[in-house]
């Protein structure tokens, strides 16, 4: 039984096959090779170098850069190299929080190797000393990971809407939790990962919540999104975790996270510090 | 008010001026060039080069290496080199829990720039939705930081005793909390941190733990380490920690670390994916 194997899973990259993309003058994403070879055919919006992809310097502010590359991002699409569009805006910027520099579909994020923001939240109860957590399993028809092990609420995080704003509508889209029990999510920080996948490069943050649930309440899907809730006593959760690959790839970090923070792990197991650290990466 | 300004602090060095020591094949030490001249003078034990001082390798076990270089640090110590002395072995080891490479007084981790580890422990009570955390203040004879503010309990680990047992003796002595009440302590991950000091360099971790104290229970000082043990609100602890460098530094962070798992930090806090970030770093 491996944690530390679920980690790993989150951080396998070789950012030897990437670029670096260069916005407004910081490094915000990596762009795999067969996919700058596709951008350099946009030499108004990328200046695609020998070392680097440069976001065009004419582009200044943040309607010439969200209108120049919603095309680009479009044709891509198009092409089969962006699949799951969604038709939901991200911010593009420095961290979170932080003016954006542009905005552009979700679903292009890892093509362009840009961090995404998102909340997940593990709803758990406790009874007589014991601890359970809600998991949901993703809809089998999601564009991404269906039928998959998930957090009881995750999403992320579109432009021009706050973190506690996101977390309560999710919650009552994803879940039919009323706002009442919602804003009871306690902050616990973050997880961030950087991941390697056929669309580019994930190395994105996700902000991490507690949501403790009295024990009669049960979350119900509401949108289509969730197939079904399960409620599992920690210990099956741990073993599920660290013994398949049940889970959508973020979301065992997040539950390894809550184990870690919670004294579900002994700092005894020689893992434990390896897997402390490797739970937060810089992006 | 900066938390950050803590996380800061306490990773304040400049690695131009040491040189990595080698043991048994592994960078596991920084020492700074004055330091390295007077090493320099013991070739059987360290190898000065240009680029590393390695441990010789002629020492190739525990015994040997331990016994090599206890007279070296004894020698320093009389030269006024290395303050503090304890007469207390820590083990040198690749990460904790590894099997020892060599053990060595406590107070010449700093010279050697060798990673010490510790327990902290998080004292806290919470009352009617209030939180209020116990704060210690080092006795004003301790030879290290006298009469700065501390976590409850907090101890380094000798080479021999586990972290629970450790854990449990620290309460004891320190704070006078029994056994009983001790084990209830619950293991919450660690931070890490590199800090420049006159003696060398300190890239230590600490365990942390949270002790939740039943409102009745005050923590007593035993063995002259402490002072006084205030109860302060939650409020009054993250005005000092963010305002003043009252703290032993690296207990900052552990009160940094313990708001930010409880959520008395939020995450819109333009900081906060800094300061998360902040509490960890690899050795």
């Amino acid at each position: 039984m491996s944690f530390l194997d679920r980690i790993r899973e989150c951080n396998e990259y070789d950012l030897g096959r990437f670029q670096p993309l260069r916005i407004a003058g910081h490094r915000l994403g990596w762009v795999r090779h067969d996919i700058a070879d596709r951008l350099a055919n946009y030499p108004d919006v990328f200046e695609c170098g020998e070392r680097a992809i440069v976001l065009s310097t004419r582009l200044d502010s943040f309607e010439t850069r969200s209108a120049a590359v919603a095309p680009v991002l479009e044709a891509l699409r198009d092409d089969g190299v962006i699949p799951a569009w969604r038709d939901e805006r991200y911010p593009v910027a420095m961290t979170y929080g932080a003016p954006p520099l542009l905005q552009m579909e979700r679903a292009a994020f890892p093509c362009l190797g840009l961090r995404a923001y998102g909340v997940h939240i593990n709803g758990f109860v406790r009874e007589g000393g014991h601890t359970k957590m809600w998991i949901a399993r993703r809809a089998l028809d999601k564009p991404t990971f269906p039928g998959m092990l998930d957090n009881m609420v995750a999403g992320g995080l579109p432009i021009g809407i706050g973190l506690r704003d996101n977390l309560i509508k999710e919650c009552a889209e994803e879940a039919g939790i009323p706002e009442g029990l919602a804003i009871r999510a306690v902050p616990t920080g973050a997880i961030s990962y950087c991941k390697e996948v056929p669309e580019g490069l994930k190395p994105d943050l996700q902000f991490v919540y507690d949501l403790e649930l009295p024990p009669g309440f049960k979350p119900q899907p509401v949108d289509g999104e969730v197939e079904a809730f399960y409620l599992w006593p920690i210990e099956k959760v741990m073993e599920v975790v660290a013994n398949s690959n049940d889970f959508k790839f973020n979301c065992a970090l997040v539950i390894i996270d809550f184990l870690v923070r919670r004294g579900f792990l002994s700092p005894e197991d020689v893992d434990y510090l390896q897997i402390v650290d490797g739970l937060r990466r810089p992006s």
